[in-house]
């Protein structure tokens, strides 16, 4: 649609006043133009041909990604080091030489075509905020990290590196990319041998800030521009088994049958009855399925497939399981089937620090900006990060509730939002006494 | 466990009374123990660690195995020639120079990992009436054709050949093996390119008869030896698509999904239903499927699967699958997803021939052996041979009704019984005016 300004605006372009959370900004200033470019940038670095981004941790593209933001982190003034885990670290001093640094970032890696905003947008924000320091020569009392984390959709592998969780067989996995998370390290300059490098210990940082899409739909769907993630939900995986009996599909009668795939379309419908029927935000998904032996004429004699719940609390996380399985239970009899669950994986959740999620609230609200407390359904850095340091983490709307797909979009005012409410909260922090808890 | 024999049982072994259908059985002399020694030593060509058989046509196997075959039916005396379209024909002459033959035999593929049983049967027990009726010095009046069809389970390629219906399309298809139909015929000694030197017209063949393991079962469980084929079963096979919208499995709340997995699973259930409820020997199955992008962590955005449905009658079978198509329209209304079936293949049932269903009931009550009319379920190389000659199947009891696995097993004295009413049946129809129908 065409859309046709009214002549006094054209006019008075220079003039033009400035937006409520403008107006309310302290000197220092984002701007959105440069946000918007960059992370343009960065989306060209892997992109897909279906206008993704796809920058799995240690592939060429992510090498790429890392050598651009390592240059722009130079240009702002940051001293730059890669630690043995393989995080990229921008460092600018504080006015304090003793306070630990006030942290703040997010990471690079995509999931294969992936979307732009994932990961990148915390990190562009970060720079930001330290350039927008810098243009408008502002010395913090803590000094200031901008960290990019290796290898987040792999498995947190940076921040965990960064917390000394790193052992042997996570090292020796072989990672999207095809290189082991070794080798990966290695490629990027780290020192995946000597892991206890990258370790920083309780109060080595003062608190981690970062800016994330919300990856759902809640903020977009109500139209409020700020999140402040009140934890990170716990996640519980399981690999599910149905045995039947694998037959001829022509020849033997649908009494005589075990059909294994049968038993699981039940199994996966109960499932999700069980997480639908009780209120509160807790999700669970099968997102893998294999029947074998998979063929149009041959009934499956065994299902494999994934079981995965998470939610803000464990216990209610474990009741649903149980259930789950109660139910699994009824079906494996009635199929005539046999079904196992074995747990695979149990991260627990995170909460997030309640006075940096005030001090997010105060910033917001400062710009004029509305804000919602809500969990993050999706896992990031800041859960392992919480180890050893009180962590908040910022939501902005991703359009439709998108992510992990070329179709991720966040709207640039939305981002600019977002990273002036980071760079508000990052100050109050640093004004803030949170040395002393 | 230990079985003690009574000592008069062990003295009397050679003086042993002979079963009823020994006494009644006609002087040609079927070997039980010929039949069972020849069934092992073809099931240890292909022979797979589980114990089954992998013979996939046009494989080293399938080549091993065919010529063990070949050198079997050049002891019995036949003389032995590879059509153009790969087909094996071993023949023995008959008194009457201007009759057509009378054609028995089976095919010696199997799938990967399949049984011993399936095809090898109706191959083994062909060449035991061959040369029981040479060592008895019975002449018949037709000429005998043994015919072993090449690549059965690849889709009934050789006897297609046989009937002139083997196209370019079918020819370039890539086997089982690797190699194409066309690489495969030709590496077996036949003329792809000429595939029209194949061809039989009609009453070139009397009559074609063929033994074969049930596969389901029925026979097994209701204790009969013989069943007497009704006809082979349509069949028509889909490919169904299911387009949700791949999504977070953390972040997307389950209100906000479009989870093409869910909606499959309710579309399985719904086929599953509407197959079972009405009564009739009817069956439908969903073999194969695959969910996208496959990650434990992301909600599927879209699901292949296929549907096949198969019963005697093809008006059954498009009345079943369009109240399945009408289950899968308000599963997508509900689920919020789009769902497509798209026809892939439409076999249509064929008829066995009344008058040599009447002349295997005879045969099988002249050896005291109960017998019941059933239809086949699975496609076999008559439905081709039908448009050009009356056809008739004998089928044997599959224990437990196993078939396409290394645990296909049927009796030696189920084996053994069949053969000798194939041989009876053989002499009924030479002697039968089938020529002139």
């Amino acid at each position: 649609m065409k859309r046709s300004w009214p002549l006094f605006v054209v006019l008075n372009l220079a003039l033009v006043p400035l937006t409520l959370s403008e107006r309310l900004q302290e000197s220092p200033r984002i701007r959105a133009e440069r946000l918007r470019a960059r992370l343009e940038a960065l989306g060209e670095i892997g992109r897909t041909p279906e206008g993704g981004v796809s920058r799995p941790a240690f592939s060429d593209s992510d090498i790429r990604g890392r050598n651009y933001v390592i240059g722009l982190m130079k240009e702002s003034g940051l001293e730059v080091r890669t630690d043995p885990a393989g995080n990229i670290i921008g460092r600018r001093a504080g006015k304090d030489k003793d306070a630990p640094p006030i942290a703040i970032g997010s990471h690079l890696d995509t999931v294969p075509n992936g979307g732009k905003y994932d990961g990148a947008l915390g990190v562009i924000a970060a720079l930001e905020c330290v350039q927008a320091l810098e243009e408008g020569g502002f010395e913090t009392r803590h000094p200031l990290e901008v960290v990019i984390f290796v290898d987040e959709e792999g498995g947190l592998i940076g921040s965990r590196g960064m917390i000394g969780e790193l052992d042997g067989k996570t090292l020796d996995h072989v990672s999207q990319s095809g290189k082991t998370v070794r080798e990966g390290i290695t490629a990027l300059g780290g020192n995946p041998d000597h892991p206890e490098g990258a370790r920083r210990a309780k109060r080595d940082i003062a608190a981690y800030l970062e800016l994330h899409i919300e990856q759902g739909g809640i903020l977009d769907s109500r139209k409020i521009p700020i999140g402040i993630v009140e934890g990170i939900v716990g996640i519980a995986r399981w690999d599910v088994t149905i045995e039947g009996s694998a037959n001829h599909a022509g020849t033997t009668p649908m009494d005589q049958r075990r059909d294994a795939l049968l038993a699981a379309a039940r199994l996966i419908l109960e499932a999700n009855r069980i997480v639908t029927e009780e209120p509160g935000s807790q999700v669970g998904t099968v997102g893998r399925i294999q029947a074998e032996p998979g063929a149009v004429n041959v009934i499956p004699g065994k299902v494999d497939m994934s079981l995965e719940l998470r939610d803000i609390s464990m216990d209610k996380v474990r009741s649903l399981f149980s259930r789950i399985r109660a139910e699994g239970q009824r079906v494996e009899r009635e199929t005539n089937t046999g079904i196992s669950f074995t747990a695979i994986e149990e991260t627990p959740p995170t909460s997030t620090d309640a006075r940096l999620r005030d001090l997010i609230r105060e910033s917001a609200a400062d710009l004029g900006l509305s804000s919602l407390d809500l969990p993050s359904g999706a896992g990031h850095d800041g859960q392992s990060v919480a180890r050893i340091a009180p962590i908040a983490m910022i939501f902005i709307p991703s359009v439709g509730g998108i992510s992990h797909s070329p179709k991720e979009f966040s709207r640039p005012e939305d981002i600019a939002d977002g990273t002036r409410v980071l760079l508000r909260t990052l100050l109050k922090v640093d004004g803030a006494n949170l040395d002393n808890p």
